[in-house]
Formats: C-alpha cells, sequence, structure tokens
C-alpha cells in the first residue's frame, strides 16, 4: 500500500503505553525534544509514579539540554488507552515483555490510533511478526528497541515484521534521528537482535565464572571498567581488535588469533573461520576506517581514552563530593 | 621460603622483554612512571623500532602526565638479555604468545637476574604454572598482564603459578597499584583470565553474527559504542543490570528475567541459575554498592554516561579537526 507520511519533523504528539523503567525513560526523552506526551498505563498506581520519577529526573534531562519549548507540562497523563492514542503522531509501546500482552495491545492501539499513526513497540526480543499478527493495519508498527536509559542512551535498534511497509521503518529511522536518537536498523528478525545478544553472551560467561567460583561480581565488573569497556566505548568491539593488529589491523588479528578461537577461553564455541568469515570482518573494518590509517585510529581512541578517563574521575570524585555534602 | 622484597617505592628499574605492541606499551608506561627502562628484544629491527615508536607515542604520555623525572632518556635498549635484566628490579615479559617461548625464555632470565628480581609475564591466557615450569628459582615468578594498550589501560590481572611465592604475588598487586595500574588478583588460573573471557565471549557471539549474516562489523561497533559500552564503561556489566532493576536492584533482575537465561538470545548456553548463584550475583551487588541505593547510583551513573558522552563528542571533534588541517 501507498502510505503518506508526515515528516518526523512535523511530529508533535507522541504517545508513551507503559510506565515501567523504559516507559518512564521515553517519557522523559520525548519531553525533553519539545514534544508533547500522552502516558498511559492501566495501573492505578501509575498517575503517581509517573510524575514524581519524571520530576525527579528532570534536572538530568536539563542538563543534556532541552529542545526549544521543552517542559515537563507537555506531559499529560491520559485516562485511558484511546485517549492517549487519539491524537499521537507516534505511539511508543512499553509494555511488560510478554508476547500475549504485546499482540493485544497493538491490536486494541490499533484499533482507536489514526490510521497515520506509526505504532512502535519497545520489545527487546519479541518478533515484531507475532506482535503484529493481530492488528488490522499492521503496516504501520515497527519495532524502536531502546537502551536503559532511554533518556540517555541513543542506540535504538529498528526493525520490522513480515507486515511492516519498507516506509514505515524508513520514516522510523528518520523520526529516531530527528529526535536525539542513533538509530540501528536490523534486515533480519535475530532473537534479542544485536547488542542484547552481545550483551547476553558476556552476561552469560560472567554468570558461569561467578558458579565455578571462578570470579566475583566485583572482578568482572571491575575487569570490564578498568578494562576492554575503556576501548569498547570509543571504538566497538570489532574495531579495537583491528587497531590492536599493527598496519594490517583485522587481517593480522584473523591470521595470527585465529586458532585462539580454538582455545576454551569462553564456553561459547567459535564459529568456522572461512574464507567469507574473513573476508566479511575484514571489509567491515576497512569500511568503518574510511581511509584512516590504523596509525592515525590508534591516536585518536587514545586521545578518546584519556577523555573518557578524565570525564569518568572527575564524575566520580563530583558524586563522592555530593555524597560527603 | 622467605623473601625479603624491597618496597615497591623503591624499584627503580624495570626489564622489559618483547617489543611488539604490548613491550612497546609497557615500555611507555614505565618511563611515563619515571623507572629507567631495559628493554631487549633479540629481532636485529626491534632497536629501531624500539626508538620510533616511543618518540612516537610520547606526547600521548605528556598528556597522561608524566611522574617526576619521566624522560624518554630513561630508556637503554640492551644488546643482550643479560644485560637487561643484569640491575632489573622487575622483569616483564612480553615475548610471543607461546608456552615454548615463554617457558624457556622464564628459564634464560631465571638463569641470569639477581636472585632479588621479579620476574613478570604478560601472557594473556597460558598457564603461569607452565611459564615458570623450567625455572631454578620460580618462586618470584608471576603474570601480570596487561590490555592494550598497556600505557593506557589500566587494568592488569594477577596471578601466580603452583611455584610462585604467595608474598610475591602481593608484591606485585602493591607494585602495580604503586605505579598507577588497576591490579586485579585471580585466585584460579582460568584459560584467559578474566577480562579477555568476557570480550572473548562477546568477540565469538559478533563473529557469529557476521558469519550467519545477522549483523556487519559496522553495526556490531555501532551497538555497542552508542548502547551497553556507555554502561559498562561506568558502571561494569553486573552493576549494569543492578541499576536496571529498580529499587530491588539484582534480586529483581535474576527473578524476573532469569527465565530470558532459557531464551535462544546468544550461542552461549546459560547456567542453572542456582540458588547459590543467585545468592552470589545479589550479594557481590551489594557489596559493590557499599550501602548506595540503587536511585542515588542512578543518579552516579547517569552523569558519568553524560560526562563520557561528552568527552567522546569532543574527543571526535578535535580528530576531525587534526585530520581537515
Amino acid at each position: 500500500m501507498t502510505r503518506t507520511l508526515k515528516s518526523p519533523n512535523d511530529v508533535r504528539i507522541v504517545a508513551v503505553v507503559g510506565s515501567g523503567v523504559i516507559g518512564i525513560g521515553w517519557i522523559l526523552h520525548y519531553l525533553r525534544m519539545g514534544l508533547e506526551v500522552r502516558a498511559y498505563d492501566p495501573a492505578p498506581i501509575a498517575r503517581t509514579r509517573i510524575s514524581e520519577m519524571v520530576a525527579m529526573s528532570w534536572p538530568i534531562m536539563e542538563e543534556l539540554g532541552l529542545r526549544t519549548g521543552a517542559r515537563m507540562g507537555n506531559l499529560v497523563i491520559a485516562e485511558s488507552l484511546a485517549n492517549a492514542v487519539a491524537t499521537a503522531d507516534v505511539v511508543q509501546e512499553a509494555a511488560p515483555e510478554d508476547v500475549k500482552i504485546k499482540t493485544q495491545l497493538f491490536a486494541d492501539i490499533d484499533a482507536v490510533a489514526p490510521a497515520s499513526t506509526i505504532i512502535l513497540t519497545s520489545t527487546s526480543g519479541i518478533s515484531m511478526t507475532l506482535i503484529q499478527a493481530d492488528c488490522a493495519n499492521p503496516g504501520r508498527t515497527a519495532t524502536g528497541h531502546p537502551f536503559n536509559p532511554p533518556y540517555l542512551i541513543p542506540l535504538v535498534e529498528v526493525l520490522g515484521g513480515e507486515q511492516t511497509d519498507p516506509e514505515v521503518v524508513e520514516w522510523t529511522m528518520e523520526f529516531y534521528r530527528t529526535f536525539d536518537k542513533y538509530p540501528v536498523f536490523l534486515e533480519r528478525e535475530v532473537p534479542a537482535f544485536i547488542a542484547s545478544r552481545l550483551q547476553e553472551a558476556m552476561w552469560r560467561e560472567a554468570l558461569h565464572m561467578i558458579a565455578a567460583g571462578e570470579a566475583t561480581v566485583e572482578m568482572i565488573d571491575d575487569c570490564i571498567t578498568e578494562g576492554p569497556g575503556l576501548r569498547w566505548v570509543v571504538t566497538g568491539p570489532v574495531m579495537n581488535f583491528h587497531l590492536a593488529g599493527g598496519p594490517d589491523g583485522m587481517k593480522h588479528v584473523l591470521d595470527h588469533f585465529g586458532p585462539t578461537l580454538k582455545e576454551p577461553w569462553t564456553r561459547l564455541i567459535a564459529p568456522e573461520l572461512t574464507d567469507e568469515l574473513r573476508a566479511a570482518v575484514i571489509d567491515g573494518c576497512n569500511r568503518e576506517s574510511a581511509g584512516r590509517s590504523v596509525d592515525e585510529m590508534v591516536l585518536d581512541r587514545d586521545r578518546a581514552i584519556i577523555a573518557v578517563m578524565k570525564a569518568r574521575r572527575e564524575s566520580a570524585e563530583a558524586a563522592t563530593r555530593r555524597r560527603s555534602r
């Protein structure tokens, strides 16, 4: 079907359905972006909790910087789902992570929202194809998976279900970009998407280590914050290896350290390092490098890590001062 | 045996054996700490490469801050292993990651180093028990595993082999603390230790995703740098979940999200969430929290993430300016 979609710049009203940590986070984010927000949660306690949480975190929004017109007063807590979505350009659903709840909720939202409203789920892993299954108009539904806290972490994973219109996915990417997010588009519906899968692999290995008495919680956290975490936040995990490989970068790493994939270095079995996989990783590093040499990028990385360490230290010192007052 | 160990504060000379990325990194670090460094590498090209690399990276050392007396002139490139270690208080070995090479090298260093010299390997995963096997005096050998770049990343994983004297391990911890490192002591010899295991779990999952066409290199790097990476560098991966769990923290997370461990969210099989494992993770989070509430820590985390994002952005902008000059 052909769809007339307004420019993301013309979005004025976002409805947020659900008011857990993620729902409240979205409310804060969209308020900070200068939008009007309609919040809805069926729980009787929600009204008080939403108001309190938004007020508590508003100073953080001010630190981040408010867009023109942004104010807490742009939030209306609706009495019903129909009221919340009646005038919304976009609905951002953040209900509990349960396929039955979300599928039913999407059918309900779809039934009462204007035809032009885009409906997005915050699911961290449930298939969009299942969530949209009972919608009369599933083409306008898509996934926009945020990361906690949604008012702070830029990443949003965007994907469609089997019935999602391709232009709705494109529009969703543009919508998030317009409102200060960093959307990444997934062509495939992979369980847990990308970031949570990577996180989950590390989390499971950490749990194995704790269960086996090989490490404590503190050792695991220290090892990441004082170790590889400093590199990942600057270069990402793949580019990090590229920069450790000398002038030949990832090519050297794969040819030199490929055999360690056979070592019992985690409980996760390694993939076969085929020629295709080798080429895909090396090509990806080259694309990301965009013509910059490894030496040049190492220097950039070093300066960025120094800046991150300094910012982190100053922030920790400020926290200690706040606590001792 | 009883050992008389000088205070780490009295360490004056460190020998670095090997001059790859890690060896050069250690040379820079110890020079920055105001120590005299004796470098040795059997490769004929090493002399030139060491001098060039140290000169190239010295501005980064200056940005990090030099200790009193620190200067490039404190580096002597030795003509032989014996010369390099003859007067060294500490030897930091950084030879290729090969058990035969390291075991032989440790026997050689042990044979020519003064009895009071502590000998440390940079191995990222080889058992210290194997590396020290052919030493006449293995009690003074231990592992100090750094992270690339060693002049920048604070973490050093410290562990002994079966024949290492316990006081040598303690001394090594104190030595690294004295010279601006963040040592973490491992009681057990686990293949790849802690940080590299966690890194490797994520790396293998990333390779699987690339091999399966589920994600590209760029998507993986973007998802970490703009997503969970921002949290890990501030709180670590376990504490990150604690802070996402609301007032009950990790207890809520394990009871609520425990079932997702059964989901196919990575190719790594999850451990059984036993009562013991549950208690170990919750207790660890409570110890790390040191009396701070989740709300209080969330606020600290948010401010730290804002500071890290700002530092990272400014650093990226500076890099772009450097490149466009």
